[in-house]
């Protein structure tokens, strides 16, 4: 009943799955310790995530612990069509497929939904918008899980205007995902994006990085540990300060377009790089985008210049007599130009997400329909887990200590 | 009617008071649009603040807002006499002077509570605390100001009990304090400390950081920054995590004692490095604390071995065969073998504090007795204060991505 | 009359070609200065370089220079074929492919050399060898340049017999080559194989850096910029003493094979890591080499287990119950699993190039037939190029700083 | 027979003494394996050099092996006057005191040389010059050591003109001297003379760094470790690149003069930062040079403005309504404001010293009369001795490995 691109590349899907596996071994841990009971039987989970051969780790795992599981993509262009086949061999219904027109990701969400499913998996809050609208607001939900900023911002402008059908646990927000994930994670593999698509030296480059939440933290570190001068733009004066404390340069987007060889967006906020600055560029300047949306660079103006590829997920764009050079069309670069979040990462907030489903089905009825935090035990099992799976031990409060902290 | 060690200094700690107030532009900028207007005019402030140059700038800067000011050390050993000497020249009560005894540090809080205060600043609790039982206990205080993680932790243990008296504000849990004051201020401070009473090589050595909250993350990143390998113990999982991420070898303290060349403590926690620890230790080892007692390294035992002063700040320290280091008797190292933290650091969380101070003469009587945070347009304002005194623009979102924001 | 895979290819090849042009504006530079003069008209120039984007700006160049150029690979793996089918049409006579056997290698080299040519540029000394022996051993050769530290070694090798018999320019120790190429663009191009072949998490991982000459400090510094903890291998004390006071943790391959996640070889000797290593490594230990052969880790050995792709240049070998993966079966990672140096640094060692074969062309019959190094003023002339094409500006001593310097 | 400041410092001496000689574990290493057969016995040795704990450690070493030892200082300022009172005590003969006159600085080299010396060790040159020159030139010398560049270069230009009237190893060009004495040992303390004389945050600062040589690189990657941002000026068009690549600003000192916050000159040459600079500087400014002479920095101009002391080594200089701040009046300030060298780096160029020491003592005679290199086997063994004294243990080639280098 899946409907995919190619059913025969099941068997790469299968390799990669087995490779990704082997390097999540927290999620292993977690799932291993909970399958035997088969705590999700009868229940019918949909999701809506990239799909990766970390997030099949995921889905197989969920199944494993007794689920009816169902995926659509989490984006319209960044579906693994051999994941997406391995998924469906293995008795998951998949409707995903690589570069989907609007209406055909569309189209696999509502497939997903008609499933009827108790509880939804959710990546930028696309699949839980749909469930609260239109011919599926009536579907009987017992809670959510949400992974990213964006989906979260979504929800909580819902739920202001209470408009919150069921409970979504804000897995973004625990700490093991927010700061590991999307430091340690995207850190990396934005890197990786710059390489593989445009692979010039980046040691003496001048990097822009726009915006230093936790994102922009992790690009600026990973770029400054390959040898690249950073520059930061921000709006916070907080995080702001901190970047100049941290010795990078802080100037406005104004001033850093004339100065940087590479512009890197992190702000999960509209219109960063718009034409004004990018007519200021230097001739072979390099821009991508590691926010959720294609919205932070104002690719329409840049991809309405003479474009031809120069690279694979590498545009050259010609303006007036400069050529800028745009990756993965400004869509999140480290998915779609590399492999998004080394496994190890995405273990961590998946062994978030499959506590928090847990904590969903035992106690979602009595949740408020509200946007919940992770639950700081769960945040911390998750942590003592990835430890101990790294074979790391740490100390623990003698008595006396805690009889000190007591003490006041 | 103050009482100082040594009246002949004042010309000393005014040249001090110069250098640092040059160095403290944030803070100076906050007090000259404030001081026209004289707002604490008729209000008795009392400090129990360690007096070095940077606190004299923000004394003096509370004195110009028109307060009657008195001050009390916040450490028995920390004063610096030239300091209170200067303040004392400038018309300000100081009841301190350094190397104090237990009863005479006593003393000197008693003095400082009998003018009677509308607002206290304290740094660790100890004249809130005097203020809340025995004969203080019925002055009427409009509300306090904390600067240390230590004294919130005695607050929020009184506020359990019910027995909290008036508002105190956190102004340590202000971003602009905690991130910024712990971090980059102690950081490069505990290296100035090792450098001067130890002034061994770091690149090499195996620095032991216990403890990766702000502080230690400072701590390890400058001491990195100085190429010494960093080793991390922790209790808290996620911290640990943190560290190991960083790229830090994390665990146990046990296994850490072994091989360190260097420890210092950063928890907060009494009793980190125990008799059982400095037994394993490497003959040269050296041992300091930052945190804000000294009770994390078991000091009682160490300096009850055979023991003379190797340098100044140093003692040395003979168990069995082997010689251990001790910096500054376990004290703060950076307050006592250093300067403390550099003025640009503190003059952060004195413009938090100077704000928050008027926070609560306008509004103490309406607030509640409790721990209160500094509220986050206090907090931005001082990091925009910042960025401006250090010359750094930054952007502000347009209207379309305000627009877009709220779109969802 | 070339023999290459795919004629097909060469406008994949072009693209590949100007984008590396674009990023190498260094060599353009010193070539356009030169081009309308054609210095190298009439002259036979060739190649046993690895044939890449990169390669293809140089040769380009040459044959822009007047020369008649022939171009064999570097290295019977390495060859891209698009570039040689661009090569191709663009008048350069190739005999290359990718995955060649050994017999084929070897037939390139000698169609190279039936071309009679005057100079030869060599990447590891193979084809200078067989320009030494048997029945090319009569050509009459002005002179030859070399890129690597391993055919130098070859060539001191033949010196010291009195074998060599025509001057060799060892471009690799230029400064601007050694220094640049090998830390820089390894560095960089050893992450990106390691992330597109492995993926795995960098941060928190152990890598054991074997060998730390220019190569490994490269390595060393890219991967703990990516957030590894770096243990180093050495034979050369004062190498090792470097590491140590670098911060990097210095220990015998014995020990470091039972603590390390990642192996990279980077010593241009044989046997590094060994059988009686690997049966200690952890399951899951990933390795690379990146010194110019393939003998540094003992792939016959590792290879001869039960092995299985487990990604794309990522073998997976089963020993006992573990799992070791190796990347590029051993052979120059960063360039079989990347894209070699990014196109900027080897710009540096191209414009080396360029001025030897010129130096060459003019004064090879008065060298000696010796190794010689490239002369300081080449050097020179090459990094100012290289500032200039990035727009940095330097300082010139005054007149005064010159009498200074020679006032003693 | 010494002439020093103050005889009853002795004690205070000797306890800076025995903490010196307990990290510098590697020079104690050399000398007690020789003290034995007192191969210095009958040797009068003249030293030159800066009078601080650590040079007391190399002064009574080479005592224990015999010699008569006669110390002079360094340099007019450096003298530690509880050292030379220790040494005094020991039997050395010593003539220095701190803040000599020139005058005062001359008589006590000329008594030095007064006692014959047959060797002398010298840092900076003006003992040698004084034994080629005047009534001195008749001395029979066997030879001297030279720890510093500058030393170096005036004894090269006095070789060039046939003027070395004996042969002088310079000590300063060993590896295990060059690499990690200027690189590691400077780089701290310069960092350390900061903090103590200015005391200001570096994260953020703007640190010019002028000359990349390894004085200004180990001085740039000690400031970056504490999170300022580094420019880098240069004549030399090599280093400039490599401070480019290492991700630095390398600029003109003209445009630098206008954006730095720091100022530290580490290039051994004239009038590096001149009037026209300093007009050009920020308010606040602070200079500071670590190179061998106060010529880098024009302080005749900048001490000719209206001055007052700041802070200990600090000197406030008005420049119209600027003030620029001046460390250690422009002398080498991370010796005058800071303690020099940790004790661990001084022990590897001093058990260099000793071991160029004894083959002076072997082979001088048979030297030709020019500046020598350290020979690599010396080398070599400091490195192994330090990498032991530290614990550190290394690979050696086996058979196998020495026969595959050979195999070319």
């Amino acid at each position: 009943m899946s409907k995919i691109k190619d059913y025969s590349l099941a068997d790469h899907g299968r390799s990669s799955y087995f490779w990704a596996k082997s390097h999540m071994k927290i999620l292993e841990h977690s799932i291993s310790e909970l399958a035997r009971k088969k705590p999700l039987q009868g229940y019918t989970i949909a999701s809506s995530l990239q799909l990766t051969k970390e997030t099949s780790v995921l889905l197989m795992g969920i199944k494993s612990l007794g689920a009816n599981v169902i995926a659509s993509g989490g984006n319209p262009l960044t579906t693994q069509d051999d994941v997406a086949a391995f998924l469906h061999s293995e008795g998951i219904t998949v409707y995903a497929w690589s570069d989907q027109s609007k209406t055909e990701y569309d189209w696999c969400q509502n497939m997903a939904l008609s499933h009827k499913p108790d509880i939804i998996i959710d990546d930028g809050g696309d699949l839980n918008a749909k469930a609260h609208f239109g011919r599926f607001s009536k579907l009987h939900i017992l809670g959510a899980t949400e992974e990213t900023t964006t989906g979260i911002t979504r929800y909580l402008a819902m739920q202001k205007k209470g408009k919150l059908r069921y409970p979504i646990i804000a897995v973004n927000n625990a700490r093991t995902k927010m700061m590991f994930d999307n430091r340690y994670g995207t850190g990396q593999s934005t890197v990786d994006a710059l390489l593989r698509s445009a692979g010039v030296l980046l040691a003496s480059k001048k990097v822009v990085v726009c915006g230093y939440g936790w994102l922009g933290k992790g690009v600026a570190q990973r770029c400054a540990g390959m040898g690249a001068k950073i520059l930061v733009t921000e709006v916070d004066p907080i995080k702001a300060l901190e970047a100049h404390m941290d010795g990078f340069e802080v100037l406005t987007m104004k001033k850093a377009s004339k100065l940087g060889d590479i512009f890197i967006t992190c702000t999960g906020m509209s219109d960063v790089i718009r034409k004004e600055h990018m007519l200021q560029m230097k001739n072979g300047a390099i821009l991508a985008n590691v926010g959720h949306f294609d919205v932070e660079i104002d690719t329409r103006f840049l991809l309405g210049k003479k474009t031809r590829q120069a690279r694979p997920n590498l545009d050259e764009c010609t303006l007036g007599g400069r050529k800028l050079y745009l990756v993965a069309k400004g869509r999140v670069a480290n998915l779609v130009a590399a492999e998004g979040h080394p496994p190890e990462v995405m273990a961590l907030s998946f062994s978030n997400q499959i506590r928090c489903i847990l904590h969903l089905v035992k106690n979602g009825k009595k949740m408020r329909s509200l946007v919940h935090g992770v639950r700081q035990e769960i945040d911390n099992a998750v942590a003592l887990d990835a430890l101990k799976s790294m074979g790391v031990k740490i100390d623990t409060l003698s008595k006396r200590q805690i009889q000190y902290a007591k003490s006041w």
